[in-house]
């Protein structure tokens, strides 16, 4: 825990939990402090998203965003590795570490609730929920591993902290809970319906700006911890090919992920549609 | 982690972590859900606070509410771990498990946070800082083991996490920050405060009754994790011996908390109010 200077500069150039807002990632451009980018029409400069700005059939990428995956693998697939479905996997393999015969409860049943789900069973996980407001989710929530799913709206004004604690299986609460929905209240939920004592409450989803989680102390006194996490604690560079690997081999199934696909560039602003939808898992564009 | 439900409710009967208000130990009775006082006035029952009720010369314990001790120890210092001290010193080596050359922050410097400080040096915490408004307590502090001690009110409005983060070791936050105010905004600072990329905070604090903590969930997406502690993690009847053994070989120091002493169960009230002065750690009542 204690790190060395030497061990947190490389722990802030590898870890994608650590990458701070001043850091040439942070200000869209490249190592050495420039952008590789700029619009035709005027000159302007254009920045490099999140380290990659792969939008465009051509892209410049510093050496440290590229990870090589063996080439054998479908990229169709390969490329659900590059946020949510890593992030979900690795929530619950590095950051919560999630044991065999534990409780998990799963708050979102999107791509990344769904890994969590399909990471959980992995491991063993004994008794899975998933909760999310459309029902639609939990027949392939099933396929994957829940055990029982929850529509909030069938329990009207009942927090479902209280829902989840009073249905599992010790009485007390979940071993682990995952909140992968981004909105605060929920995240209250998962906290909450983590198991007296030692529960463990694992923060996936990314909250709106400004926006703050809240709960009494006493939820901590009483032995719940809550933790986050940032692409699921792994370092690309090592991760990507072996999660590469995993698939290929079978070990991590992903083609439930792919429900929409588009071809060309200019149809990347009808993925983002496909994923306001509500419908759509992930949306594959192909670039020609 | 998963526990099965004996284990569970193994934990339930001896953790004080997870005594339930619903159990006899809660609703102020023995485990025969029976409690042994009544006023001599009118013969109305009188309830047995935490599981003890050692404000009298005579009381009636469970026998899981005792713990055997060295018949040589000193009962005025051996009574300092009925509860503050321990929970300090627990906090540290069971609940955060602060590793050596380690940095530390500890909001709040009465008796829980000195302890929290000796138990932090005493693992070898490589920096310590304490916070406090009552810079009194601050030479104290140095002694038992404090590296830099803060005083919020000399640094105006600036919040206290900026100040700590900025002044840390790695310029990032300290590896380990501990509450020991149950003040729901000093424990936002203490959260705030703890290193990004793995800092943990252990909230030893308790909140008053319906108080908030609130954070940016930021704060644990990019590696901050929060917890806390009920009584230093321990079970009562194996760790009280144990740190009384410990206290008498003279590895942890305990005169420095006795700053007030009062003789009979009478002047209870007015140990109370010593505690309340502001420059009292512990009061010890000798009845007669």
């Amino acid at each position: 825990m204690a790190a060395s200077r030497a061990a947190l500069s490389c722990a802030l150039e590898q870890r994608a939990t650590v990458v701070p807002p001043s850091s040439p990632r942070g200000k869209g451009v490249m190592p050495d402090g420039t952008s590789r980018f700029t619009l035709a029409k005027d000159g302007s400069t254009v920045y490099h998203f999140m380290g990659c700005s792969t939008f465009a059939e051509y892209t410049v990428l510093a050496e440290i965003s590229i990870a090589k995956i063996d080439p054998a693998a479908s990229l169709e697939k390969a490329c659900l590795f590059g946020c949510g479905i890593s992030t979900g996997l690795g929530a619950v393999w590095n950051n919560a570490k999630v044991e065999p015969f534990s409780s998990v409860a799963v708050f979102g049943l999107g791509a990344v609730g769904f890994a969590v789900v399909q990471a959980a069973k992995a491991v063993g996980a004994s008794h899975i929920v998933g909760i999310d407001v459309n029902p639609n989710k939990f027949e392939m929530a099933k396929k994957l591993g829940c055990d029982v799913c929850y529509n909030p709206k069938d329990h009207g004004d009942e927090p479902m902290q209280q829902v989840l604690v009073k249905n599992s299986p010790t009485g007390f609460g979940f071993d682990y809970t995952f909140d992968c929905t981004g909105n605060v209240n929920v995240m209250r939920s998962a906290l909450e319906a983590a198991h007296r004592g030692w529960g463990q409450c694992c923060l996936v989803g990314v909250a709106a700006a400004g926006k703050e989680i809240a709960t009494r102390p006493f939820q901590f006194i009483t032995g719940r911890r809550c933790f986050g996490t940032a692409f699921g604690g792994w370092k690309t560079r090592d991760a990507i090919p072996m999660l590469t690997d995993k698939m290929m081999k079978g070990e991590i199934a992903v083609d439930h992920f792919i429900t929409h696909r588009f071809n060309g560039v200019g149809e990347t602003t009808k993925a983002i549609d496909a994923l306001h939808s509500g419908d759509c898992l992930r949306a594959v564009v192909h670039y020609c």
